[in-house]
């Protein structure tokens, strides 16, 4: 479709409506706590790529659903998203100063405020999603599947567990299917819902949803080795950060087990798979989900 | 009713009512990295008073509700109340080592685990709370609006805009209404959420909502109030803890604002305007709220 705009295009007009969007939901008024506040929208806007916020309103958008239905959803996939950050960060966990060249936010506001400023984002993130049945006239039933999806992918059995065997991982992982839970539950498990929250929005059914679940997985893990392989081999200056950082911390990742060439060679094999099930799913408007999944591995930061 | 149980009867046996659902909840065989479920477990089975599942249980039966309806939303409070509990707890928070004479959480676990088993178990309270639509054939518009007011309670505006402004002001509290928000936003929100919770799941009209809700901004006041007298002049053995630490940190309390017996006065007010709030709001079964009002603030311990 020769006036569609380019995927750059549409990506950067996502990324804007969710930049305005959070700015709308944490309006300058807003009567908490003016630090609290300050702390969240802080990380909130330190510039991230707004790519959870983009699966959603993709994964609504390959429905026929509209964009403005599902900016709600988005906006608390991002928060969710922030909130994993700004507790990565802290000193009892990564101990970064910091994330995409900006102080991390314990730097800026102190440790004690991080942890709250995370915790309100988590909590909040709850309290938008709630929202959507009222202001959307979306079906009550299916906002809660939502929310449920939302606690148990951003849970203890979904990107919270992820978070501990990370941190246990690190002390000794053995095997190739340990690294995979990892990535699976930090990674793939935010993306699945991004993806099938703007799915039932849109008012998928069952067969969709099994769909959008399975590309999610396959796109999380091509992602999240394709960040093991720039750490390796990518640019610094494009990157924004140190490579090689995963060696020095005696990290396992996909090219320690498998080796560079077989780790490209998954990312492809993964990307593939992801396609493949929403081509044969059927759905209305596939094109720019297909677009995605390459673009997040053929990325250079 | 002469054939029905004592108070501490009807406390303890709703405490081990939640105990036994926790555990169920959190069964042994459950699908995550064991040291974060017993992180988990480890402090919501730390001998806590179950307060707050005691609120949502007797505003539900207030109401003529079942008690079994209302277990999960229960455990979800209690799951909110515990990780608020592991993140204060915190070295860069109140740094505290034991609570209820058992090591906190982060001194058994480590800091990095304390931190992601409070966001664990808040994450996992919205699961919870999410399941009894289905489990229990509440509608989900019911359902929807106990996720946004816990969402709301204990987020920024809630719980968490209250920690904040707790922090913030034991470096300079100058004024009585800001140690009114502090208690407010701290202790009230939550016990609002239990006893709404509560009322909506027995189907309770708004009119009984908004009773609920004013009960509950008044004896949670009343509590925090009783407990800063407690620090004061309470007895340690009981306590468990050591009194006076208000004064030894410098903290501000309602006793330092209007004195001890204006204290009291105060909390004597507020536990009356609570009952006055139940007693004409016409519920079928009012008893217990009443006498827990009375429970909470004549309490020792």
């Amino acid at each position: 479709m020769s006036n569609q705009p380019s995927l750059n295009d549409y990506i950067e007009d996502i990324s804007d409506l969710i930049t305005s969007s959070l700015l709308e939901i944490f309006p300058s008024n807003w009567d908490v706590p003016s630090n609290l506040k300050e702390s969240m929208t802080y990380s909130l806007l330190a510039g991230g790529k707004r790519l959870r916020p983009l699966l959603v309103i993709t994964a609504c958008e390959a429905l026929g659903g509209r964009r403005e239905v599902a900016i709600e959803a988005a906006c608390s996939v991002e928060m969710v998203h922030t909130y994993s950050l700004i507790h990565d960060d802290l000193p009892a966990m990564d101990d970064d100063d910091y994330r995409r060249g900006k102080l991390t936010n314990h730097k800026v506001y102190g440790e004690a405020m991080a942890i709250l400023a995370g915790d309100g984002l988590l909590t909040h993130a709850f309290f938008s999603l709630a929202q959507i049945a009222r202001k959307h006239g979306i079906p009550s039933d299916r906002v809660l599947a939502i929310v449920e999806d939302l606690a148990e992918m951003a849970g203890p059995r979904g990107m919270v567990g992820g978070q501990v065997a990370d941190m246990e991982g690190e002390q000794g992982l053995t095997s190739i299917s340990q690294l995979e839970y990892i990535h699976t539950h930090k990674t793939s498990d935010l993306f699945i819902f991004s993806l099938i929250a703007g799915g039932r929005i849109a008012g998928a059914d069952e067969a969709k949803i099994t769909a959008l679940r399975s590309f999610g997985h396959h796109i999380g893990l091509a992602f999240q080795i394709q960040d093991d392989i720039l750490d390796l081999i990518g640019d610094e200056a494009k990157l924004g950060k140190k490579t090689q950082s995963d060696v020095k911390q005696d990290k396992v990742t996909y090219p320690y087990f498998i080796g560079l060439d077989e780790s490209k060679l998954e990312v492809a094999r993964l990307t593939h798979e992801a396609k493949r099930v929403i081509i044969e799913a059927g759905f209305p408007h596939p094109e720019r989900l297909l677009e995605i999944a390459d673009y997040l591995v053929n990325r250079d930061h």
